[in-house]
């Protein structure tokens, strides 16, 4: 069905319980959806403008942005047209080309190629590998001795993907702060997975940078959006207008999201602030279908116990029913679609990931249904 | 009234007569309002994706770039997150800081935000002042004559505002590119306000890189987007992919505007290459507007006659109006509203802008009549 006469309609998150790990977190809320209608229109937030997107009072960017670097331990915050933008902000503002930075195994591919934009030197903290892809924190130490022994010097910046996206590993984020502290190296954390979804505060982890990604995680929509919070001491550097056009942040090219990405976010807000308090309800949902998942004899990777709704299977079992399937490598896709789940990329069935994010107990119980009928009918 | 309880309602477009100049190309049609509505989520054009935005078939954001190719007269498009995006990803993919780099005096603030960020030296190629602020093409010469003997060296990089924001004065892009050609310096044309307005031809132009935004001048919104669009000769250097992530562009971070802004720029296309063929109306409009009001005492600046839909005023009758009126210089706003007018800067009176595009012969003899009956009445 055709919404216009070149864009198909679009009806995942009315008609299915999508487990997409993309989409879960951003799927808008009715008081979003609302704005976005009212603003959909371009420049639609510019109305008021007195000549900053940061500063505008009408509609109330600049109190929400206040709001956010409380909500997230942090003292300035700056709207970014995503936590990709927001990161490259930060690795423009404090490197040159060729200076070190420290990356984890786990980041999410804008996190190295925001690196390789930058011409930095990227140096990598290993995951642990299959299953537990853990990183542990003290690697950052390890990498750290490395690149002085390698450069002479410390690395410019520190990045840690606080949870990454492929095995919802929830890394200690405070430990890797303090490392990054004693050394004096500038730590960036990723909450792209994380802030909007879980507590996250960014003093408690001695953090300098938060990235957050609102069509992820804060249930924005309207256009892709992001956040940029600090600590004050990189304000100077990181906020730093043009010289000549001294309300205009270099970094965001002066006004970055102008339009109903903005008051999508602005409008989810409330409920962003409220959902965090019900994390241990998402974990709960999380460990409980990664532990009846592996039940019938899919392994989850990554660490245990499960502390994310991301979470990552490796299925030999599903593997084995799409060799002789008539569907091929499609019939996981299928056969969960006909009970009313999308969200796993089509045509995998070997290794797939999944996010429970935002989900009822029913709609919870009812995907391991799925599951569960799908290798017992198949099978 | 509040659409939320943190957002205003915004109904500009539905209750008034908009004469923002930000805004009137950037009004949605109807096909993008409902494909906005359809994939109003996060990450919702990514259903499909198999790793690159600018790849994708579903949504067809491929063969729509190859379209927008086409139809800019250009060799190849990407997406970007607007168009001072599009001009900091040459800038950063042509220059090193400290390079030379030459743009006019009439640019928008991005195009020198952009440079600043990128780190090049800016030399200026000035407008001819009041009142007709013209950007004569041989300017260029004379700037690269001037960079030659001040560096021993011509600028990386040549950026003309096709028409600006302020004025709307329509430059002679030919005349500049064939200079940019003559001195091989690279030319990027800014048609922030020209594509998706007027029939621009990057090839008639000799123009190595065209910078668009959807949100200003196609139809677009749910979220800001633009476009960059090439010669096929700049691909390696500027749509160059990561060294790791082969399928993802390092100017944009793999993927740029991932949301509703995409489809909006998709559904409204059909209707941008049409209108683009009633340009010589909208100018009529401008010509029309622009002349009744000089007759009731107001003075349009720039080059005359008049070739856009931008136009600034100075208004010595209004401003005498605001001296005595009970509502200062906020009256002149005010008493626009009163008649179904917005979209000039409230609190201006003495200088001022608007943007006649998209208006009907009817709402254009309404503006008209309205400045008429204001300065009438108030007087």
């Amino acid at each position: 069905m055709k919404v216009t006469e070149n864009i198909e309609l679009r009806d995942r998150e009315e008609d299915y319980i999508n487990i997409n790990p993309l989409q879960t977190a951003g799927r808008t809320t009715l008081e979003a959806r609302k704005a976005i209608v009212s603003y959909l229109d371009g420049y639609s937030v510019c109305d008021w403008c007195k000549g900053a997107l940061c500063e505008m009072e009408k509609p109330p960017i600049k109190k929400f942005l206040e709001e956010v670097s409380a909500f997230l331990g942090m003292d300035a915050s700056i709207l970014t047209n995503g936590a990709r933008e927001a990161k490259f902000a930060v690795l423009h503002a404090l490197t040159s080309p060729g200076d070190a930075v420290v990356i984890d195994g786990n980041k999410h591919y804008t996190t190295y190629v925001a690196c390789e934009r930058a011409g930095v030197k990227i140096f990598e903290v290993a995951s642990s590998g299959n299953p537990e892809y853990k990183i542990n924190p003290e690697g950052y130490a390890k990498v750290f001795e490395q690149v002085k022994s390698e450069t002479g010097g410390l690395p410019k910046l520190a990045i840690l993907t606080h949870v990454d996206g492929s095995y919802g590993n929830v890394v200690d984020a405070k430990a890797v702060g303090k490392i990054c502290r004693d050394y004096k190296v500038p730590f960036l954390l990723n909450a792209a997975y994380t802030s909007g979804r879980m507590p996250v505060s960014g003093k408690e982890v001695y953090a300098d940078f938060i990235s957050s990604s609102g069509h992820k995680s804060w249930a924005a929509g309207g256009g892709n959006i992001g956040l940029l919070s600090i600590a004050d001491s990189w304000k100077e550097k990181v906020f730093k207008p043009s010289a000549k056009y001294k309300v205009k942040p270099l970094e965001i090219l002066g006004c970055s999201a102008r339009g109903s990405a903005t008051v999508a976010l602005i409008a989810s807000f409330p409920h962003v602030k409220e959902r965090v308090k019900h994390w241990d309800k998402e974990v709960e949902h999380a460990k409980y279908v990664a532990s009846e998942l592996e039940k019938i004899g899919l392994v989850n990777l990554g660490v245990k116990p499960r502390a994310h709704d991301v979470m990552f299977f490796e299925s030999e079992v599903l593997f084995k029913i799409s060799e002789t399937h008539k569907d091929k490598n499609f019939f996981l896709y299928n056969e969960l679609k006909k009970r009313g789940i999308v969200g796993i990329k089509a045509g995998l069935t070997q290794n797939f990931k999944l996010s429970t994010f935002g989900k009822t107990d029913e709609q919870i119980k009812h995907l391991v249904w799925a599951f569960q009928d799908i290798v017992e009918k198949c099978k």
